[in-house]
């Protein structure tokens, strides 16, 4: 898989690797391969179908060139053709090869891919391999087939894409959620929460493993800032813990909103002023090799490719790849075949050029629903709003009754991504008083589930907040078992399918539900 | 996924579902899919990339006819185009839907495809579901996921391919092997391994789960008859056993050979005598909804698609599902589509047509491959050879000393499949004799490996039948402590790749190698 000269050489970190991956191995099958090669050799060996019998012969794709005009439908723009054929020329891109099994590695010059852009995005100062995968999803259940036992305990972010958590659940895993602040998890609760570690109490052994989605995380959107890499980097090293750096929308990073801003027309900066404007990884700071980071083109290219590629100290990589050989193979090969040619055409600059193009249609995405909120609510910065240890911004009605704002909910303007993340405060909302009285389990939850019904009768659908729970066990359910802040609830908002009138409309019709709730008030 | 008309029901087989996936929850992300179908619904719930945003605007890919002359790599053949583009008039293939995320569940009109062909193909009488999963390796992993506890014990035939091993082997898995006559495994031994089972002496529960290659298996390439095929499924519905059917050369069953006759010309039969002429599944024989069959395009169109699907009970589906959701998502999308306009252009007429192409092209190399050997020594039928308890055909030297046939190894023809399997015979090899006399552990696995070493020096490559011994734990390595026939050890020969001339070359080579041990008697 190439080798990065002058890089440093990881710490010892095979305690981290499990019992069940410790105990694969290496299927003699792939042994056997190296003799294949052989000058002269006629193999009576291989298990594979003959390439004359499989029916593909030429595939042509149509694609957008790098400066394409993204999301301005009525531009015409001419395609460029990426064309693969059998047993062409030295040099050329063969299909065949992508038709045929793979070693499990993957193709040779998709890695080497995968290793240039790693140097030119995260230049990591530690000794690394990349190696493919099918995708995010599958690649985090590799990594908790590394590194988890039954019954560990996992630390994430106190709200977490729920099928993340949903893969371990079965395996009596449970979240050691740590919160965060505009910047990200915070750095003192991780140290806390891991000095503190009661084993009896907790009923585990204190965690190995943090899973962060650190950039435009999903749900929260929160992108973690450069000095809050480093704190959190530091307390994984002092507690020996592996970083899994799930980072698909690292690229979708952008500037944050402001409101008398006009839409700026797109412009895109040089490729190493691009590169400089991204918050560091954690690869980027790990001089240790405790860091696996989960690449994907899902968010770049698109969802249905299935590939992406790990990024991780070679202890890892190795163990990685004998999983690989028995749960998936290599990724489908036209996948592998389409990104290699969109590579071979595009460049490593044009793609990171692609990028800044698809960053301005998010951003602009996120443009469009803030400015919704602040066309529907009366917006005040935290700083200024009535609540206490609230962040980033905070949207109001205005009460007639006593002349002043209510606070409604509160969101962080997202950086990165494609969600915005909003608090809901019920205080005062005469419907969640009368439902408090009832003696409910848990009436916030009672409450945000008739909020999100009302806005469903609507016709607008946000996603209730209670997906992404820190999954911590059956007992800690409710708001007040999980010690959440009482009287709120979260809700996530995507501005990454919808056009900009429904966004607007959206958004209104939220804010008539809102308005019959709130005007309420007890 | 649709439902087949006036089907049995299935036993109720819940208990087979292992703690952990019975633990699995479906993602609350799912759950909300629905309510954006609603009429005016605007959704903000989606976590979607905008596909206005996805680089691939139109896809062709050129392929052979279904009547193409395969293997005829002279023929100049008139290829098909399958078109897909983006946002097409309804009815055609929008190329959109397949870059876009999945359910997990796959593309609907894929699904109706397998479910069409399964109804052609297999007409099980009891009710089932289709399910895409991206290849028979992940495809296995998942099974075992969904019915295997960790330390079980798996029924799978003596000699099996080693990846489907490798990947339980971590769990503390162990394999019961059941010995195979040339009809397959025998149901008289499998009654007995579950009679006679002891849990204590054993050190784990009576197996559940039978995983057997059923049609031309790898490396055996035994085809089980369709009366053994009746046989082991009583004995499987007597003992409580899910049986799991990775069947992937299915469609890959041909004649015997005949050494006198010449090369037939490819003759294609009607659609009708073409399925008629395939062995009865155990799918198509399953009154009690108890068998898991593995579909897979790796050996009919290509492997690098890596895309097949699950035919099993709604009860089992339902769980794959919820693993499909967290472990891998869908199929790559490139794969559904291609696979999906490939069948659309061809027809599922198209496609059994050439797929009888197909086997036609492996008759014709397993042909090449027994026609060498009988080229290359005496080959007596198994009755009429001096070795006791030997089926097939016995591959034999003329002792020139004693003026008699010597057995060398013993092969099945395989009806099916790639692979001929052979048991070579060391009794009376001076090399082997010295070997023996060493008082070494394994006498037989050593001058094995010194017979491979001797061909592959002579640049021939087999695979040594020892990657594909059933794993019954650390202390059960040895030919002897198998309990394996004394002086013999298995060697695979392939026919999948190679040419004629290699063909016939590499069994030459062989012989040449076979004649200075053989011929070399104690």
């Amino acid at each position: 898989m190439g080798s990065q000269n002058r890089k440093q050489e990881a710490v010892d970190l095979s305690h981290h690797i499990n019992v069940k991956s410790k105990s694969r191995h290496p299927s003699p099958l792939k042994e056997i391969i190296k003799f294949m090669g052989y000058d002269g050799m006629i193999s009576l060996a291989g298990g594979l179908p003959h390439p004359s019998l499989f029916p593909l012969e030429k595939a042509r794709f149509d694609c957008l060139p790098p400066s394409a005009s993204l999301g301005n439908e009525s531009a015409e723009t001419d395609l460029v053709s990426l064309n693969l054929g059998r047993g062409l020329s030295p040099g050329d891109l063969d299909l065949t090869q992508f038709l045929q099994y793979g070693t499990g590695a993957g193709n040779r010059q998709l890695i080497q891919l995968a290793q240039d852009l790693t140097e030119r995005v995260h230049a990591p100062p530690c000794d690394y391999e990349c190696l493919l995968h099918p995708g995010n999803t599958n690649a985090w259940s590799k990594v908790v087939g590394l590194l988890c036992e039954d019954n560990d305990f996992v630390i994430i972010e106190e709200f977490t894409y729920p099928s993340a958590q949903a893969l371990w659940i079965p395996l009596g895993i449970k979240a050691a959620p740590v919160s965060a602040d505009a910047e990200g998890i915070l750095a003192t609760n991780l140290r806390e929460t891991l000095e503190n570690w009661d084993e009896k109490s907790r009923g585990g052994r204190r965690p190995r493993v943090l899973y962060l989605v650190s950039v435009g995380s999903n749900p929260t959107g929160i992108t973690i800032s450069a000095k809050r890499h480093k704190e959190i980097y530091q307390v994984c090293v002092e507690f020996d813990l592996v970083i899994v750096e799930d980072d698909p929308y690292y690229f979708l990073q952008y500037p944050g909103y402001s409101p008398q801003a006009e839409e700026q027309p797109y412009q895109p900066k040089s490729t190493g002023e691009f590169l400089k404007s991204l918050t560091p990884s954690f690869l980027s700071m790990d001089t240790q090799g405790r860091v696996i980071r989960l690449e994907s083109f899902s968010k770049t290219i698109f969802p249905g490719l299935r590939l992406g590629y790990f990024i991780a100290n070679p202890l890892f990589t190795e163990r990685l790849l004998r999983a690989t050989e028995v749960e998936t193979q290599d990724p489908a090969g036209l996948s592998q075949a389409f990104t290699l040619a969109l590579f071979n055409q595009w460049g490593v600059d044009g793609y990171l050029l692609w990028l800044q193009s698809l960053q301005y249609q998010y951003k602009t995405r996120r443009d469009w629903l803030i400015s919704a909120i602040y066309d529907q609510f009366t917006v005040v910065s935290a700083a200024k709003s009535p609540l206490p240890t609230v962040q980033g911004y905070v949207a109001c009605l205005q009460d007639k009754a006593i002349g002043k704002l209510r606070p409604v909910f509160s969101f962080v303007d997202p950086e990165a991504g494609m969600f915005v993340w909003s608090k809901f405060y019920f205080g005062g909302v005469s419907r969640f008083a009368e439902l408090e009285a009832q003696s409910l389990e848990d009436p916030e939850q009672a409450f945000a589930q008739e909020l999100w019904e009302a806005m469903v009768a609507e016709l607008v659908l946000l996603t209730p907040g209670s997906y992404y729970h820190a999954w911590q066990g059956p007992d800690k359910i409710s708001t007040k078992a999980r010690g959440a802040d009482p009287r709120s609830a979260f809700f996530r908002l995507s501005f990454a399918t919808p056009t900009k009138e429904q966004i607007e409309e959206g958004v209104k019709r939220m804010r008539k539900v809102i308005g019959r709730f709130w005007e309420a008030t007890s």
